[in-house]
């Protein structure tokens, strides 16, 4: 038998401890900056029945980009590509739910892609919806969080901009363009940015049969505010232009500048019925969208019970992660970070019971401390903890173990201090 | 078309935000807790191939108990069903390795078994280990975490114990004992606690094929020293006696009160080879072991490289939830946390923008802010923030936007005091 593969499957996340770290940096932010805003956490299964996902992710999601499987139970179930259907189903299932809600998941999904950058087979995805609040308040409160998530980052507010548009509004426009098909439309916007300008137009003179049209479409798309003549002219008044002047000046109210009106954002996934909007890198250097999300109605109205609307949206973190890795975002020196802050050399096996104890009363003051457990030789224990970038250090030895007076190294200076666990304990909290 | 059910799968894991409050509890403290003895957090992929599972945990608990499939690219791939063989992988994926090492990971894991009380198809395991260290030392240090972790869930130390043998001890007693086939004997010692007395003694004579090496074998479990003289005239000097004795010895040393010798524990996987242990309920109300782990040889054994042996266990949060809810050591009123510290209501749509942006000003000076997106009248926002448990609300209207000063109410006492941001961010920063 040859030796199996030390590699995942292909597209699986996999995390050694100092990448792990750099995942926890980054997942903390967005779930403190949600939480700064009264999100609270919620978390469903991973594996699903089909039909959940079939109604209301659309066919091609499920069907074709999913791990789906028939269990046991001889039930076709799927591991969930995405979080909202669930979320659809916990909200119905909870009949007398106070609303407006505000809810927040970091879940892992499943997508049966072909890996490519940012882009895998098993990634988290962070998820934060308003549930039960009409619009625009519910929108800018979203958008808010958003914002604030890159700019805890660290992320300069030149480097991104939340573009956004309307799906009621896209509809309008591209029937008063003379576009029959709005819906198919969409999936040619949706390319606006994921192909060359020629290639682009080029779809859209395919698409719309005119040339004509093509470049009403275009133009269009390059609107970057709502309040542009062009728009009035097109639309009169109506209450889809109604819905976007609305909502772009409450944005400029609010003193939000991030959020970029742009009609060609329509996103992909088929719920999505009012404000749809995405998080762009403005440096071009990650091409795909880091964050797409809307306003759903009804989001509960497969199953039975009242209707809820909501608006939320779903958020990469790998994606995320190389975007702020492209820009230098990323806090230096994580994969440094020490297992604990003491260091415990065991000078031979007659003092290992003291020094797990003394261990014990270290971390009973709060000090995280590791006690070695190689066995080797002392100046090897203190290779290791050099080697792992312990802040501090100390050997028992016979000596130690009778009198209870330790010598603590500081790792960075070499100075030793002498002295009794309490006096020591207040020198491993102060600095490192 | 009928409804779907609002139900998740069958013993699969959802929670809503007050009951993931609870079980993110339990998890920080096991976190927190592996992170005071330098346990560093990494993690694997949910989906592993079949042939990972196979070799290393043996064949019924992923052949007959595991969710397994075919995928697209014809693979047969198994949900994971524990974490340790992924360990294996990814430490021996890692040559170059500095040990010994201290890895601790909260994955989900899946199994698809009947579901019971504690025990459902997708939970949360817990494991820790310590990985290319010989013993007694890293079993001690593993012992010490796990005692830590049940003192800081609040756990008195009667309500527990670590209950340990030695899987070579285990061996050699046997066949001094006259049995044959020890692997097998496993199996029916592990059944001690989860039978009646005359019931197991029964499964022993019929193991055995005698009542007098069932009365021996029954007399061994019933040791709970490995001084007692009974061991020296069964096994004479020998190193699998000395291996449990010098455990015994360092566990007295340290101070360790929780741990408890008791040569029935064997535990069921496959791989472990040397000490045992799990962590039982001492009042009998939870009859399973909360928790179960060991050293195992060669973790890395079947890939190429070098052999490196670990010791270490997986936890389950929900079994361990549940010991400690009926222990009552679940914090209080975890369920009634407010979303926020301060609920902003809104007069009217005129006031939107400027209380957003208010609340904009409250969560920059770090404090949980929600602001209205409900539209409803201001009695009724109350109605909300005070059905919340919000400790601090204020109301924007008209004279509030054009003057900035604000009447903060705490919602507990009804008293209101009137400020600007900066006064009144002390207030709500200071008690609730």
């Amino acid at each position: 038998m040859t030796a199996p593969s030390t590699n995942p499957l292909t597209g699986m996340r996999q995390r050694y401890p100092e990448e792990l770290l750099v995942e926890r940096h980054v997942c903390r932010v967005l779930l403190e900056s949600g939480a700064l805003s009264g999100f609270q956490e919620y978390d469903g299964p991973v594996l699903e029945p089909f039909s959940l996902f079939e109604a209301k992710s659309g066919g091609e999601l499920v069907e074709k980009q999913s791990y789906w499987f028939t269990d046991r139970g001889n039930r076709k179930v799927v591991m969930r590509p995405e979080l909202t259907p669930t979320l659809a189903r916990m909200v119905a299932a909870r009949g007398e739910m106070h609303l407006p809600a505000r809810w927040m998941s970091m879940p892992l999904c499943y997508r049966h892609e072909r890996p490519q950058r940012g882009r895998v087979r098993e990634f988290l995805q962070f998820n934060l919806d308003i549930l039960g609040a009409d619009p625009p308040a519910a929108e800018l409160e979203v958008f808010l969080v958003l914002d604030r998530m890159m700019r805890t980052l660290g992320v300069s507010a030149d480097k991104f901009r939340i573009r956004w548009s309307s799906r009621r509004f896209a509809s309008a426009a591209l029937a008063a363009l003379g576009v029959r098909d709005a819906a198919g439309a969409f999936g040619v916007l949706d390319r606006r940015d994921k192909t060359g300008e020629a290639e682009w137009f080029g779809m859209l003179t395919e698409a719309f049969g005119s040339e004509e049209t093509a470049l009403s479409v275009k133009k269009l798309c390059e609107i970057q505010d709502p309040e542009d003549p062009f728009l009035t002219g097109l639309l009169g008044e109506c209450p889809e232009l109604a819905e976007v002047r609305d909502f772009g000046q409450l944005l400029s109210g609010s003193g939000m500048r991030s959020a970029e009106f742009c009609p060609s954002v329509v996103r992909g996934l088929d719920y999505y019925t009012g404000i749809v909007f995405e998080l762009t890198d403005t440096g071009g250097e990650n091409r795909r969208a880091l964050c797409g999300g809307g306003r759903y109605d009804n989001l509960v109205g497969m199953f039975e019970g009242r209707a809820i609307s909501g608006v939320g949206f779903g958020l990469g973190v790998l994606a995320l992660t190389l975007f702020l890795e492209t820009y230098g975002c990323l806090p230096d020196g994580l994969e440094k970070t020490p297992p604990a802050r003491l260091f415990i050399a065991v000078f031979s096996r007659d003092e290992l019971a003291h020094a797990l104890k003394l261990g014990e009363g270290f971390r009973n003051r709060g000090i995280p401390t590791v006690v070695d457990v190689s066995g080797r030789k002392v100046a090897k224990q203190f290779q290791q903890a050099s080697r792992e970038n312990y802040p501090w250090a100390v050997v028992v030895g016979p000596d130690e173990a009778q009198t209870g007076i330790l010598g603590l190294k500081n790792m960075l200076s070499g100075e030793t201090r002498r002295g009794g666990i309490d006096d020591l304990t207040m020198l491993v909290r102060g600095n490192g």
